[in-house]
């Protein structure tokens, strides 16, 4: 059936709204543009091709765009304290699927972070790596400290001696120590590429130490998780040389042209973050680890640190229960919630819990309390959580009146 | 220098304006979507990632997400006459990059068009398909006849027995015969692709015979050539399962998330050129046709056809001017125009006119003459252009007239 589509026209233009207001939404990996970085996307900017580099491209009246890109280049080194950055990319995995090729050839290795801890498809064996031609081994975690085990990936690096090494994950309940990684991939001539799309607004606040003062060559991250951009790729390094090169490829064979209508949202983006991002970060920490400390507090088992919290923490689910059938029956209940490995036993799954986009909400620790008087409500299990048959079939009135605030 | 940028966000919220009225836009790669269209884009379902097939995403929440690919897909195949569609690749060059990836292997053989006679940087050698491990050997083009070289490139295919065939290029000044070539390629079980990314607006209108129509496999556009949307890829077929592969791969390997706020955008795109794209299309014919005409009447050379005109005309440059420097000092008379190979002449460059900017804008077939006469005094030669000495420094009060309608 074709038509005029009007109800979904309707769903779509509420659909923030729903989800700010009808849904609570403690997916990890979410988040809200302000209606400043919204309002300044620019049809104009993305009405032609701007291709090539700043001030020399192919196409002429393109100088707004070239300031753009020189402003946007800018403010993003200065948020994150890089020598260059790449504003071009559509998305985090695409953007990964770059510097695969700019910084290695088929063939070559890769140490990535394994699936059962989070590691993300488009940083993975079996993902986005196999269309760059790269062999993947698994780096070794330490499931006991809820990190990298930082001991055995040098090690690793120094044994295996890859081309490029991955660190990040898509689940990060605590900081990994990578320096130990970064000096052996600089002893064997490795490039060291951190995916930061789950904690860049954690880096940017200072809250999750910054993987580039630690020395990675290579900082990759989308826009739109715990930072409240529009959904776009972001490429920061250290090198110049290699900013150069990533540009060549770029230009000449992976981009031709980008949706530069996406400079002024990202710009206002990293200037607003650059205000208020040390605030914002810091209010995610203290949601984290008020929740966790909360749902504990009400029987629920919670994988989360002590101190250092990102915003995230993970809920084990019990082996007897269907994961994806769990998280829709929480979805119907109202509460937006999606799924990770759990990184503390093999082939389990979890709840993977994130409080960033409440934060953005402007909810603070308190809020946390009815938050996890909710979950609480919904989930129980001492081990690993199931459903309660009793469970509230919709947002209660105690959440709804958060969400109204 | 970081600072507010207050004067950059100012240029880059009028620059649509800009664009409209205080410059004549001729570049053939440009348009504009409608205040409906811009208006549809929607924070709320790019909010969190939606990865998967519809309604079996792994996300929670995300129905009236399906709800759209399902609609804007059923839209899609109806304007192309296409058996599946794939709406979830943020630009054309990473769909014929996706396309290469899901229908051949690293070593494999495509006949694609060649650069001098337009071949873009995504279908050619030394370019996209590099990055999928390519071979790519160059179709053979027909420069009396403005068009590719049918039966040579038929013979071609039967030849070289290729895995994949590239067809449409990024200059396209009339249509080409492509059913000989899908004959061949059938007969070599080679897979065919048509990158029609300036000519599916006119393809939606009637006015460029339909690839699938003809028989082609695979069809890839961007969205804001000669369709008048926002910045975004698209892809079509003829066969389901090749749909089913590609879209496979898009989960497990090349996209991971994408950008869920650009569907309603893209569905208003589509169901608008179901109602519109006939008379648009029309209406682009008639201005290239008109404006191919007065060019001529004021002695300047053109290459375009006698009939069937596409969106685009090329005026040769003088081997004496530098190509870029002649669109740059055209740009500061307000005039946007981009080069192209001359595909009459080795090494020859040319302006590539497109007239579907204005067709947006509501200029008809008589507003050509007023541009003609401005192009008339800009420009000089009769072979190949070059810039006259005493050319106006702005667009003179009849362009301004026709644009402040």
């Amino acid at each position: 059936m074709t038509g005029d589509h009007a109800t979904l026209f309707t769903a779509a233009a509420r659909h923030a709204d729903t989800l700010t207001r009808a849904r609570l939404v403690l997916y990890a990996g979410a988040n809200l543009p302000s209606p400043e970085v919204l309002a300044a996307y620019s049809p104009g900017l993305g009405a032609m091709p701007s291709m090539g580099p700043s001030f020399d491209k192919e196409q002429p009246g393109t100088e707004l765009v070239s300031q753009f890109e020189v402003a946007v280049r800018q403010e993003a080194c200065a948020l994150f304290g890089a020598a260059w950055a790449e504003p071009r990319l559509p998305s985090a995995t695409l953007c990964n699927l770059a510097v695969f090729h700019a910084f290695a050839r088929p063939g070559e290795l890769m140490l990535a972070p394994d699936k059962a801890q989070g590691g993300h498809l488009s940083q993975r064996r079996g993902g986005t790596p196999d269309l760059a031609g790269l062999a993947c081994e698994e780096l070794p975690f330490d499931a006991a400290g809820l990190c990298l085990d930082a001991t055995g990936a040098a090690r690793m690096v120094e044994q295996r001696r890859p081309r490029l090494v991955m660190l990040g994950r898509s689940v990060m309940v605590r900081a990994d120590d990578i320096a130990p990684v970064v000096a052996a991939a600089r002893a064997v001539d490795a490039t060291t590429v951190f995916d930061a799309s789950h904690v860049a607004g954690l880096i940017a606040g200072g809250t999750y130490p910054n993987p580039l003062e630690a020395g990675v060559d290579v900082l990759v991250t989308s826009t739109y998780k715990t930072l409240p951009g529009l959904p776009h790729g972001l490429i920061l390094g250290r090198d110049p040389a290699q900013g150069e090169a990533l540009a060549r490829l770029l230009d000449a064979r992976f981009l031709a042209n980008y949706n530069a209508a996406l400079l002024p949202p990202l710009l206002r983006l990293l200037t607003d973050m650059r205000r208020d991002a040390s605030l914002y970060a810091a209010r995610i920490g203290r949601n984290t680890a008020t929740l966790a400390r909360a749902c504990r507090a009400r029987g629920l088992p919670v994988i989360a640190p002590e101190h250092g919290h990102t915003h995230q923490m993970l809920i084990p689910i019990a082996d007897s229960e269907a994961p994806r059938a769990l998280v829709a029956a929480l979805a119907e209940s109202g509460v937006i919630i999606g799924l990770c490995p759990d990184i503390t036993r093999a082939q389990g799954a979890a709840l993977r819990v994130g409080t960033q986009f409440l934060a953005t909400l402007g909810l603070d620790a308190p809020a946390m309390e009815p938050v996890a008087d909710l979950l609480a409500a919904l989930l129980t299990g001492p081990m690993g959580v199931r459903l309660r048959p009793d469970r509230p079939a919709a947002l209660p009135p105690a959440i709804r009146t958060l969400l109204a605030d």
